[in-house]
């Protein structure tokens, strides 16, 4: 299939050479001392990736099915839980919390701003009862492109309640710290084709020891989701069911550069790109949705734009440009538009959008002086990081 | 990695060098008109493969994934379900009915014998009351290489019961014919890993009309694995949840490889690796677990050695000649050896491994004349197919 397309959404990010080459090698027996091997890799990798010493599993499905298996695996029907929803992604948890039957509380705010963790302070300290069991916090909404504070929120709970924290960190880890030991994170919920750098297919679920606690207890039948078999075939170095091996390759050669970059640099790159992108955006008078700079995510940037219709600059830049950008998502659905920056990008893949869409933008007759989106970018980018 | 093992175990199977380099293309948005062009092939292309006009739907999981979301869906807790069970996967899909909580009968045969299909008749002409609501079979039961009488059994069911007919494809779809409208089947299972001749990380399930009525009152809650959810979005050629994109594009490939070849050839095709590899190894006397012909598995073929430690054999053949076999599964393992005979293989797979066989038995000291193995092998290919 021709591909001239440049991907700019939150997933699939793209993919280096290296990565794809290293997943279209022959499969390997899932049962061999190779694969233990490579399982061994991968196991230690990912807890650098999550700054922990906790169990990271691997699962084969989407982030939603890991997010699914990293709620149900510590929870009972009917128990409480508390859900952070200010996006799709967040409204998309507590109704999978509805569909099993949990006691599912929401702690909204509008779509495009932060959840407020003093809210979930006044809340917990209200001792609810019975007591809540989870609180599941979606880190980077993707839907909106807001960052929640989920360091305040998880201090807060910590000091509040006996509460799990349970985080949907699929496109924020490998793109912001998500230190989960040091933020005493119990279960964080990642998916392969975003910060990892990867082609989708990968769910990843780590788990704290009172995570584990929980699940000695929980009552949900499982059985493909069973994180408990996971955990026990991980310590051997092998996996309870058939694991897709290719995508395994991938992830190797994809965790083996990271750590060669380091995460510092690796989040201070990130960072760099959204600023750029952000920079770009206000100069070329385009309203970013998310303003405040200190909520904003490291993984997409919506803007709302008022003198052009979203659908038809996304379309336009696609069709004439080859740069592929986002839509709005649910009821934000022809009103946003919504550029990725996260993964296995360049300076140069933020400079090449910002001039495609300086080139639709003129092509739409919109009023704007030409070249001073790209000028901001590549400002931001020359500054010392 | 450096991969110079040959695979002859029952999945993951070889898999052809273009459906890898497919698999390796830089990942597409899956909410693109590209995506939706892929999808539209792939259901098309999977309907011939099952020879139905049912739904098939493609799922980012394993097979036992697929065949978890294949009996929970289209039942409710407390059903009366009956399993067949005559090796692991049986075993294994009463085991996941128990953990779901339905009144899971078991219809049992010897590990290396097939089910019985007069068994079922007759449970089933008894009427048992509350009825059954499925039964669920294993087309070809990979722990020990039988091949159940399926289309019998199938046709016993409907004509003394409204039983759903599950099956547990995975070995068996792509490598001989499981007509699913034709056996009147309602739920087919299969995974990547097998006859579909790529890496494992998809899973399929094919849905009969007389299924999504079963659908429609089926009362396990789901979210991931829901497949009504997966229906409507295939039907506008999209997938609810972010799909494994590379996988798929390697799906593409290696159906239309298939096609290329056709049904009757690549059914044919596979049956003629099944029989010389079995001519091979009666004529080196070693002990085919499955004697009858009439039951043995196009999949896998199992030899019970007497006078060989099964293990140090297939350690010597991987070590010294480099061709992975596999081991026996649960109480049997240490005293089967499988070879695997399906997905992308031809005639010099089986005499490679023939001759890898005899090298070994040679080095470890079996009677046996050498040759003559190999010799009955190529006979059994030089025979007009």
């Amino acid at each position: 299939m021709d591909n001239p397309l440049m991907l700019m959404i939150p997933g699939p990010t793209p993919v280096p050479q290296q990565v794809l080459l290293a997943s279209a090698q022959p499969p390997i027996s899932h049962r061999s001392p190779e694969f233990r091997n490579l399982m061994a890799d991968l196991t230690a990798d990912l807890k650098w990736l999550h700054q922990t010493q906790n169990d990271v599993l691997i699962l084969a499905s989407s982030g939603t099915g890991a997010m699914e298996a990293g709620i149900l695996n510590f929870l009972s029907p009917g128990d409480r839980v508390l859900v952070g929803c200010n996006g799709k992604f967040g409204d998309r948890w507590a109704n999978l919390c509805d569909q099993f039957g949990l006691a599912t509380e929401r702690m909204t705010a509008p779509w495009g701003k932060a959840l407020d963790p003093e809210a979930f302070r006044l809340h917990l300290q209200a001792q609810p009862n019975p007591p809540i069991k989870a609180v599941i916090i979606t880190h980077s909404e993707t839907s909106t492109g807001v960052l929640n504070d989920l360091e305040t929120i998880s201090h807060h709970i910590k000091a509040h309640s006996s509460a799990l924290i349970i985080v949907d960190a699929v496109t924020s880890l490998g793109v912001c710290p998500v230190p989960m030991d040091e933020w005493r994170l119990d279960v964080v919920i990642s998916a392969s084709q975003k910060g990892y750098r990867m082609p989708p297919g990968l769910g990843f679920v780590a788990v704290s020891p009172f995570a584990w606690q929980a699940h000695a207890t929980a009552r949900f039948p499982r059985f493909y989701f069973d994180l408990g078999k996971y955990r026990i075939d991980a310590a051997a170095n092998t996996t309870p069911f058939t694991p897709p091996v290719n995508l395994f390759f991938a992830l190797q050669a994809s965790l083996a550069m990271m750590k060669a970059e380091g995460l510092t640099r690796l989040f201070a790159h990130q960072q760099g790109l959204m600023q750029a992108t952000r920079a770009a955006l206000r100069a070329l008078d385009l309203p970013l949705w998310v303003s405040d700079d200190a909520i904003a995510s490291p993984a997409v940037t919506a803007i709302a734009p008022a003198q052009i219709d979203p659908e038809l600059l996304r379309s336009h830049l696609r069709d004439q440009y080859g740069v592929v950008i986002a839509a709005g998502q649910d009821h934000m659905r022809g009103k946003l538009i919504r550029i990725g920056h996260l993964g296995y990008m360049c300076d140069r893949n933020i400079l090449t959008t910002i001039a495609a869409l300086e080139a639709t933008l003129s092509d739409l007759g919109y009023p704007f002086q030409p070249g001073i989106g790209s000028q901001a970018a590549a400002r931001c980018f020359a500054q010392p990081s």
